[in-house]
Formats: C-alpha cells, structure tokens, sequence
C-alpha cells in the first residue's frame, strides 16, 4: 500500500456537459449570453466546478478555409459566462456525431465518406480549426481543457472498420497524435486529450488508443443498455462507471494516471422513477476508485421534446428539465458533491481480479472485456463485495505497480 | 403558324443566381444586408429583372422541429434589399447538392440515406420547411417563384437509382407533387417549380418528371463539358442551351408551354478568354426560340478563391469578380438585355427534327437524346442553318401542334 495519491484526486472534480436548455446545440445559432447564464446559474447551484461546452464544428467552420470569428466570438462570451459563476470550462473542439446526429461541415463528407482524420485536405482544415479554437480559448483563464472528438468508434471511413486493419489504426494513431500537438502547441497551458467512448475499451476495431499526457477519458453511455437488460439499479448498472475506470487505469502504462469519468448519466426513460437511487450508487461506488480524478455528468438540461428527431435515449437525462426544474438525479449529485467534497474515502488495499489486457493485446481481443461476457460478469460479482481493482496479467507480481493502484491481493479467475 | 406567343415571352426575362461575393452562400450565416446590397446594385447594373436566391435548408432547420425566425427574417431581409433595386426574386427552397457540397440538415442523414424526398419523417420536416418559408417569402410583392431543390437526378436513396424501378420514380412524383401542393397552398400567388438539371432530359433513371403549372425548367451545366469536349464555340456547345430549351418543350404535352431556361452559364476555366463570344452566341441561338420564357445566369459573382475545396468549374463563373469587377461575360449579358428589350425576333416556320420521344417513352430511352448521341449530332448540324425544333414523333402530323410551336416543316432523320 501506498500513500501516494494520483495528481488531482485529492479534490473530485464535478462537471456537466452544457447542453442548453433553449434550442439546445441548435442555439449556437442563435447564440444568447443570457440563455447560457440561466444554465449556468443552475448548475453552479449544484456545486459543480466545470462544464463542458460543445460548440459545433460545421457552423464555426462552413468552409474548409473559413474560421467564423463570429463563432468563436460566441464560445468565448459562452466561456466568460461561466466564469460568472466560477465554472471552469473544458471545450469540445469537434464532435461529428452526436445524440444520434452527424454534425460535420459539408466540406468533410463531400471529400471522402467520413475519413474525418486521415483524408489530407480534411486533415488541414480540422488542424486550422483546432489551432485557431485552441488559441482563442486559451485566451480565458477558466478554460482546462480541450478534447478531441468524436470517440474513436465513430467517424471512421466505412470501409476500414476491419479490426484486422492494423495499418488504419495506426494511420488514426498517427493522426489523432498530430492534432493533438496542434492543440498543445496552439494551447501548451490545457490538458488536451483525444476521449474514448466506453465501447473503446472492449469493443473490436478500435483505432484510437487514446494519447500520452493528461487523465485517460473514459465515456460511458452503457448504464440504460445495461439496466434495460438486468435491474437498473442492479451491480451491473450501478458499477459501470466503476468498471470502466477501473479497464481505463488497467490500460495505462502509467499505474498513477488518473481516470477522467465523462458522459456519466442516468437516461430517465430507461431508469425510471430511480434515477436519484441510480445516480447515488453510480457515484459512491466509482468515487471510491482512487484512479478517479473527475465525473463529468451528461448532462445539463434535457432535450425538449418540441426537438424532435431525437431517439429517447437523448431526451431525458438532464440535471434539469427544459423549463429548469431540479430533476431528482440533480439533486442526488449535489448531495453526493457536498459529501465527496466533505469527504472522499478511498479504496484500500483492495482485491484485483486479473485479466488478459496487455500493451500488445489486440483490440479484438477487448470483447472479452464487454458487459455481459464472463470476465465482467465474474468482476460484477466480486465487486458487491467491495471496491475491486481490473489487473493486466503482466503486471501481476509487479509489487510497486500493485501499491501505486492500491491493490493488496491479487485474485485469479475462478 | 400561329401567332398567339407562349405567355411571358413578350418580354423576356433576365435574372441571375446570387452567390454572394463576400463569403459565398456561407454568408447566410452572419447575413449583411449591406453586402447583399452591393452584390445586388452590381446585378441592377446589368438589366437583370430578377435574381434567384439560395437560402441554406440546414441553417434555417437545424432540427426537424426548429425553423429559425431569424433565418427566415435574414431571407426576407434579402428579398427587400433586392426589391430597392427593382429585382424581382425566385426562391429556390433547398438545394442538397450545391456547388459539389452536400447541404442538408444534420437530421436527414440521420434518417435513411438521403431519402430527401420519401422517408416519411423527412417529407414531414421538410414540408412544414416548405409551407413555412413559403407563408414568409410570399408577403413580399417581389417574389415572384419559389423553387423546389435539388434537381431530380441528385440526393435520392442511392440504392434505387435503377431506372428499372418504375415504382421508385412513381413515389418520387407522388411526393414532389405533395410538396409543390403544399407550396401552393401556402403561397398561391407565387409560381411553384420543381426545376430539372439538362441532365433530366437525356439521362437514364430521372424518376421527377417535373410538375404541373408554370414554365417548364431546365437547367444546363453543360457547357463547359461540351466545350471542352470540342469547340468551346462550336456549334455543339453555343447550341446546347437552344437544345435543351426544345427538348423541354417537347416533352410538354402543352404546346405553349414556356421555358425556363436555368443555370445557364460560361465556366471561364473551360471557356478560357472567350467567354463574351460564348455569352453572346449561346443567348442569340436560345433568344429566338419561341418556347423561352426567361434566363437566369450562373451565376453572380465568383467563388473566393480562399474559400476552398470547389471544384475549379465551381469557382469562376460569376457575372463578376469577388472584387466585384464585371466580367467580359457580364458586359456582353448586359448588351444583350439591352437589345433583346428592345427587339426580340422570335423564329417562326421553323423546320423540326423528329424524335422518338413520347409520354410513353422510358427515361432509359432518352440516352438517345443525350450530348453526343446521333439525335444530337444530327440536330446541330441542322441548327447551323438556324432555328430548328425538335418535335415528338407523335405530334409529327398535328397541325394545331405543329402551329403553337412555330414549326414549318417536319424534317426526318436521314
């Protein structure tokens, strides 16, 4: 055992994704400070320390070479507005696809289908957009981050989703890589990081295996999927989060690097009339996990429903309905923020199952890893008894990796 | 011969697509009515009577449900910055397909492949879009049309573009239909079109066979293709308006049924240093034709070079320069207003070339018609000699027909 905490733990960070509750993204278009001030005055209520913001790439960016100033005007009043409200802000630079929908500028499917990163001439004008972005918000002392989209799963040429395509991987390796110094060079003080949707961790063909510096980026969305199939508020659900952090620091080369827990939420529709319940057993048990540096809630306010299109799943998981309303999951996460902030017991000396995860492990292999196969079904089981650490096997008898990740005894696979 | 004239042929109309000189059609996104107006003094100058304008479909309907008042005011706002230099304005709704880009909502991918005009969620959003701008543009005495977009031969479900599936075309009309229905109803006052691309009048698979009412549309990109093929002033080229102006009166079952003619234009890179020659020859041949109702140029002013990734053929064929300088093309469109207003000799006893073409015949047949083919070999080498018709083998012995058209004599095909 070990007292050396990792960087950042000492204080949980607690954020939102900002999705407005007048037009939702759709009102980057109409952008208004005062809308934006409403939200934020709602979540800094709760305690939060940061939002994440989403402006949309095609309409900052319309042509390959045109950067509207207007529209990084508009982020930057938007990132000021948080500051009224002492809100830290992490940007999403792009985000391709969201709830359900591709937002990507004309000019990107227009050369090839989707090759959002590795097409040349997209390529250039994705780099003027991240430098510029980056540049501009680097201006604003509250901004900590910037974050690549969109996950690593999404985006893709069509044609390259083989797994076997080795060559592609590290194609999107090279090239996530390369935007990521773009966004370093033109923002050295921020953390810029490339996020990965949970389904990174365990499902084939993933390209993007994330890059160096900064917390790992964990995305869950699986609760619902989870909880639709089994109890919503049974161990598979409730530890979720938990168990993808715990894959995300397995992962690491780096036994100490944090875990940064995004797009964490309870969609009302497929958790019904228990989100608070769900949303305090998610937090309790991944706040334990001493890997853990900060949840960022998805998300603010819900999507109206005069917004149609969108599939449920992207209605209804707001902190706050349209008209504002605390739901009973915002008020759970306040109270779970004051106590953590109060208080945050870490895990000790915990038990770590063992699995195959290593650096030469290839993603294909990461199935075994997914929720509903043998390995998950054995951590879910285990981990009702307490906090329980995911341990690649090649690092099994390293003694001074085991302290760093708080592990004390090693369990083999039944 | 008869001497009653198709309606509006009196006075020929001349207008002009406006791309605007500043930022392009991207410009709808920090709309400036006193950049509009400079582009639209620039158009006055020349005589136009109207102008055909492109609000973007995304930016007005970013969701299925949200139709932005401000993009709509921003429209209207155009429409009476054109009205302050007498120009009279045709709306064309949505494009889709614009200049090599693909412009649609975020939610019309989302749905099935650009099932544009038939998944029915789409046809919902889209007809409200329709009704909407429709109700808004038609308070405005100098509008004149509204358009449906895109042409027939874009933007449907790429896997029914065999021209075999009769049923596809069938709904494909059904649905226009539907939408120019909706349009009128929303705006009686206006002309409402569904304009074809010249393609739609030789090409295989053009399930939109156009609607009722109204002057038929054609629109002909073909010029540079056909130039750069042979003579960019040869008889071929310099024709090839003429040509599918009397290819879209053939095909009408009404004799005196206008033409207009759209889209018509002199890419300067594939017409290089004798655009004026190109101008001139290309609107004397179709001026005469008695079926035609009216020109609009493409378009007004050229494509930033900064704005990048168009196509070179994209970029240079505006009446003038982004600095807003007239072009050779744009001084010979005026001199030709100027004596076209003054005199117009429509042909008359015309000699017509027979064809196959027949309400029955199958738009696979019409490759007969197309560019290059032995009808449109045969048909330019006879329109050297002037005006020549091109008449449906079963109209050839209908006097009446034969009279509304102009038509002297019935040539066969040798």
């Amino acid at each position: 055992m070990t007292t050396q905490h990792p960087p950042g733990t000492d204080r949980l960070r607690f954020g939102a994704d900002h999705v407005p509750s007048a037009g939702r993204l759709r009102s980057w278009l109409d952008f208004s400070a005062d809308a934006a001030r409403r939200d934020f005055e709602d979540l800094a209520g709760l305690g939060l320390d940061h939002v994440r913001v989403l402006p949309i790439w095609p309409w900052i960016q319309p042509s390959r070479s045109l950067i509207r100033r207007r529209g990084i005007d508009d982020l930057l009043e938007l990132i000021d507005v948080a500051a009224e409200f002492a809100l830290e802000v992490a940007v999403d630079l792009w985000q391709g696809h969201l709830a359900s929908f591709d937002l990507l500028p004309s000019w990107v499917p227009a050369r090839h289908q989707y090759g959002v990163r590795t097409d040349a001439l997209v390529r250039t004008g994705l780099t003027a957009y991240v430098e510029q972005v980056c540049r501009a918000v680097a201006t604003r002392a509250n901004v900590f981050a910037v974050t690549l989209g969109p996950e690593a799963d999404h985006l893709r040429p069509a044609e390259r989703v083989d797994p076997a395509e080795r060559d592609d991987r590290a194609e999107q390796d090279v090239r996530t890589a390369e935007l990521l110094a773009a966004a370093r060079a033109a923002a050295p003080r921020l953390l810029t990081l490339c996020p990965l949707d949970g389904a990174a961790r365990h499902g084939p063909g993933q390209p993007v295996t994330g890059g160096p510096g900064g917390p790992v980026t964990v995305r869950t969305r699986g609760y619902g999927r989870i909880g639709a199939r089994e109890d919503p508020l049974g161990p598979a659900a409730t530890s979720h989060a938990d168990y993808l952090v715990e894959l995300a620091a397995a992962s690491s080369a780096d036994p100490l690097r944090p875990v940064w827990l995004q797009e964490v939420g309870v969609p009302r529709p497929e958790v019904p009339a228990t989100e608070a319940a769900a949303v305090r057993l998610t937090i309790d048990q991944v706040a334990a996990n001493p890997a853990l540096w900060g949840i960022t809630w998805r998300c603010s306010h819900d999507t109206d429903r005069r917004a149609a299109g969108f599939p449920d799943v992207e209605g209804e998981h707001g902190l706050f309905t349209v008209d504002r309303r605390r739901t009973p999951a915002a008020s759970q996460l306040a109270s779970r923020i004051a106590e953590l902030r109060a208080r945050r017991a870490l895990a000790v000396d915990r038990p770590a199952l063992v699995c195959d995860l290593g650096p030469d492990t290839p993603p294909g292999h990461r199935t075994e890893l997914a929720p509903g196969g043998a390995f998950h079904a054995e951590w879910v089981r285990l981990r009702r008894a307490g906090p329980l650490a995911v341990l690649p096997a090649h690092r099994a008898e390293d003694g001074a990796y085991l302290a760093a990740r708080r592990i004390g005894t090693v369990l083999a696979r039944t």
